[in-house]
Parts: C-alpha cells; structure tokens; sequence
C-alpha cells in the first residue's frame, strides 16, 4: 500500500496537507511524544515505520472531514493519530506475514530487526492506539476503528487464502481489499465526522467515500505492481507476483486467457515456478487484454462513488481537495 | 503461563467456576458465537487456543470481583470475554516470539497453522476484544485493558532485552514481569469492579489484588520450568531454560553463585551452549542455594498483599474463594 505521489507539488494531497498543516503537525507530536514515552526499540521501529511510511493519508482524511465541520479539535488530532498507529501495526505485521524486505524504497522493520521485534512493535502500536481513542472518550469512534481493525485482519486472512489461485472471482477480490484497505479509509474518515458531531448520515456519507477511495486505491496499488512509473519510491516492481498474489490483474486476465496463457499462470501463480523473464510475460498478457485499462475503468468506477458521496457536503475548499485527492489516486500508475 | 490445577476438584478456582458456572458458561457462549462469526480458519485456531488455554482464570476474576457487587450482568461477561480474547491474543504472538511448539501439551497454533496465520489470528482476537469491550460502552473499563494491552507488550520485549543476561537485577525482572503477566490480571479484576459500579478505591484494591496474584503466579511459572510436579500438562520442563529466558532462578542463582557456576550461566544462559546433563546441572546449583524456596518465599510475600488487598471487600463466599486462589496459586509447583 504506497501512499499518494507527492512529487508533483501541487496535487491534492499537498493542498490538503498545507490546509490542514498546524493540524497535521500535532499528529506527529502525538505519535512522537507517544513513542518516545515507550522503551527504546519501540521508539526506533515506531519511528522508522512511521518516517517510511510517507504521506499520513489516513490522519489527513480524518482532519479533513472534521475540518468539513470547522473542527480543529484536540480529539481530532488524537484520533488521525490513532488511525496512523493502526495503519503502522498493519504494516508491520504485512510485512512479517509476506516475507517482505522493502516498503517505500526502506528496508522493512522485519529485516533490520527480526520478526519477533516487528510483531511485537505492531501489538504496541495497535494497543496504544486504542488507548489515544479512549482518550477522546469517543464511543462511537472507538467502535468504527474497532471494527475496522478487525476487517483488516480478516481481509489479510483472506488475502492468503485466495494467494495463488487466479481462478477468484471478482467478488472475493474485493472482499478481500474492501476488508484489508477499504475499511480503514472509511473508518478513518467516519471517525472525524464522529468526533465533529456529524449526524448519522454524515458519517456513512464520510465512509462511503473513505471505502471507496480505499478500494481504488488498492486497485491501483495492486496495478502498479506490474506497472509503476519510473523513478518513484515504493515496493519492488513484481513482488506482488513473485509471492503469487491474487490481485485484480491476475483475475482478469486469467478469465480472457486462451489454455497456454492459462498454464503461464498455473506455473507462475499457482505453483510459483517463476523465470527471470516471466513478469516480463505476464505484463505482455496484461496488454494484450487491456488489463491496466479495465483495472482503471474499474477504480474509475469507485471513485466516482466515492465523489459522490461528498455530495451532501456543503461546498468548501476542505472538499474540493477531497475530491480532488480521489480523482488524482488514479493517476498514480501509468 | 500455565493456568492453575484443576487435579484437585476442591481447589478454590474450581468453587469459583462453580458458584459463578453460569456466567462462565455465558462467556464461552460469546467467545464461541464470535469465533464462528468470523472466518473459518479463524474460527478453528481460535477453538483450539480457547480450548487449549484451560480454567478461563483471567475472566474469572472479573467475573468474581462483579459477584462481589451482586453484578452478573451481560456487561460482566462481554468483559470477562474480551479479557480471555486479549490474553489467547498474546499466547498467539508469544508462541511466534518464542518460537514455541507446545503449551499445556498441545501442538502451539503457529506449529499447526505457520507463524503467518498466528499473527494475524492473534491481531483479530485483540481488534475483536476491543469491539466486545465497545459494547459495553464502558470507557473506564476500555481504559483499563488498553493499558494492560500496551504494558503486555512492552513487557515482552523487556522480556526480550533481558534474555541471555543473568546478570539481570531483581528489579528489572519484577519490571518485566509485573508488564508481561500481572497487569492484566490486575486490569481483569478492576474491569470486574468498574462495570459493577465500583468506586475508585475499590477499584484500586482489586487491581492490586490481581496485580500481586500475577506476580507471585508468574515466579511461580518460572519456577516449574525447572520444578514441574509429575503427570501435569503444561509447557516441556526446561524450555524456557533452552531460550536462555532470565527468569528469577536464574538471577538469584546468579548472585550467589562461585566462578565456576558464573562461567556454567555464562557458556547456558548468555551463550546457549547447552548439554544434555545442563538441565539437572542447573537445578544442582538451585538446590544448593535454596533458591526454589528463595523464589517460593518471594511469591509468597505477593500473595500476602494480594490477599491484603480484599480486605475492603465484604466477607462473602467469593472473597473466601478469591483468597483460596491466592493461597492454592504457589501450591502449583513442587
């Protein structure tokens, strides 16, 4: 999961960040203050995670949708902390399950200090974020991210179980990312509304467009897998594939694959019998089917959704970055 | 950790099983119904953890000190549930950390089902543990157990830090421990109050309570690594020896041992060298210094003020019962 592309400076997120900057800059107080205030190795493996792991998307989402709200609160600020410690500890503990050694051009915490560190870091951060949103007193919010956090580990279960089998249907795909990306998008954003005093449409609308930016934008992470721009940071190209993943590329093209094409992904993603050349063949399918452009018509899909869901939202600049940010998350890939 | 003897049928943890049978019965019947509400892989590590981890001590306790307040409310079980959610969590990851492959005589989750799947079982008992405790809608309880939560954590890897180190002082150990075991059992027992209505100092007092139960059961664990009565179930005799784990045996031994001993501690413990005969060796060296009855008596001294602590409490059956598992606690080992 690479977080958006700042290099072009005047993207949404940018905007959004500078808007939301005083904000944004008492988030990472709270993360720092709250690891510094743990032992020594948390601190190094908190702070590694948390200055590899880029753009704090998710705190930015729950700052904006309680800005929507002229909320600028103390609570606010403890809760897009919180959403970033849940955020890390999934990291963390991806990266022990997948085998990972690099996240954002970074080695991973894994490998510079053992599994055992990286789940244990990962349990900290997960235990201490539920006790920042005890702090806001915040039932409400507290159930959101509760919920969220046990999707997220279901959708992860679910990921292994559908790894190496490109025969999964669409539906279970999007189960999966909808559980282990999605939920926490929209737990993140329907928890500012919470902690802003949003009535309860305010808050599904808010989720509605968290859930469905978070699935484009795993659809476009699983994408830039096989297809990445040059020169940006982020996770090897093909190591998706290398593991045998079940993204929404595989999917597609194993249904339009003639029986050769069909073998090619039985021996790479089925039983992992993989050639030097064979992420170079798997893309060469990939564009013989037009699989990049149906995976972007498909996230365009969510993000249309997820657009329309702010509908209710009174017109401000707080939302025009919002629907700006979804807009731009497409055109992360190529 | 093992869990108390049930082998004696008149012990006080089976009374209080008993006078509180019902309510127990109620907790299993959550812990199953969220188990099977979640997926099937899921579901069956979950089973075999809960069924694994023997007498529910942990919930029983908050479901004792909620007794003390004529309270057996659905709230105390929803507790009592998630307090055995976050303790079958951190049994989960310990196993992975310590790369174990048997607790209570049974296969460990990570040996059956690989680390992978521990871990992100592990990380759904602990998210689903919040959401149960979010429905009791009891921030102070939240309170409580998230904290527990963050010091188990931290206390591993203290844990972790101390390991290979005999040298170790008393304090760090008691440190360690009083994180890793006893603060659970003390927020088990204050959550039971909370929820009952309590006020503060008793609140306080059945912390306290649970938090000298869970030191003096903790000595005691690490006791039986080199001391197990016969035809008892639990963890191989000598494991945590294996693991170079510093536990108070081996520190106290340290203190009092000749430079010959040193270097025996020095070549086990800190370079893990280890022979066949280096098991009985070490309890040789224990048995010359006394310190089986040296960390007995330690843990004595906790059961003293845990038992001091319930003197607030009126005297009902359940207090006597409480202070009988004090008592019967130490009785675990030789």
């Amino acid at each position: 999961m690479n977080e958006l592309n700042a290099e072009n400076s005047e993207n949404s997120v940018f905007k959004l960040g500078r808007a939301l900057g005083k904000s944004l800059e008492a988030v990472d107080q709270v993360i720092i203050s709250r690891l510094n205030k743990s032992i020594p190795l948390i601190n190094d493996i908190g702070k590694h995670l948390i200055n590899a792991s880029g753009k704090r998307l998710r705190p930015l989402l729950t700052l904006a949708m309680a800005a929507q709200y002229n909320n600028y609160s103390k609570n606010s600020i403890i809760l897009a902390a919180a959403v970033e410690f849940i955020h890390t500890a999934t990291l963390l503990h991806d990266d022990v399950v997948d085998e990972s050694n690099l996240r954002r051009g970074k080695k991973t915490a894994n490998i510079i200090w053992g599994n055992e560190f990286s789940v244990l870091a990962g349990d900290f951060l997960f235990a201490q974020s539920f006790e920042l949103m005890v702090e806001t007193k915040s039932i409400e919010a507290l159930s959101s991210l509760a919920s969220a956090s046990c999707k997220i580990t279901q959708g992860e279960f679910q990921q292994m179980q559908i790894a190496n089998r490109p025969e999964t249907s669409q539906k279970d795909y999007f189960d999966v990312i909808g559980k282990k990306t999605a939920e926490l998008f929209g737990a993140s954003c329907k928890s500012g509304v919470i902690i802003a005093g949003g009535n309860v449409e305010d808050q599904d609308a808010a989720y509605n467009y968290g859930f469905n930016l978070g699935l484009a934008f795993q659809i476009i992470d699983d994408l830039m897998d096989f297809n990445n721009l040059p020169n940006k940071m982020g996770k090897n190209l093909g190591d998706d594939f290398k593991l045998g993943k079940t993204t929404l590329p595989i999917i597609l093209a194993w249904q339009k694959s003639n029986n050769i094409e069909k073998r090619f992904w039985i021996k790479t993603i089925k039983e992992l019998k993989q050639g030097s050349k064979d992420l170079t063949n798997a893309i060469e399918i990939f564009k013989k089917y037009k699989i990049f452009e149906e995976c972007k018509k498909k996230s365009q899909e969510f993000i249309f959704e997820s657009i329309k869901s702010l509908e209710k939202f009174p017109n401000t600049e707080i939302k025009d970055y919002l629907i700006g940010l979804a807009k731009e998350s497409i055109e992360r890939s190529r």
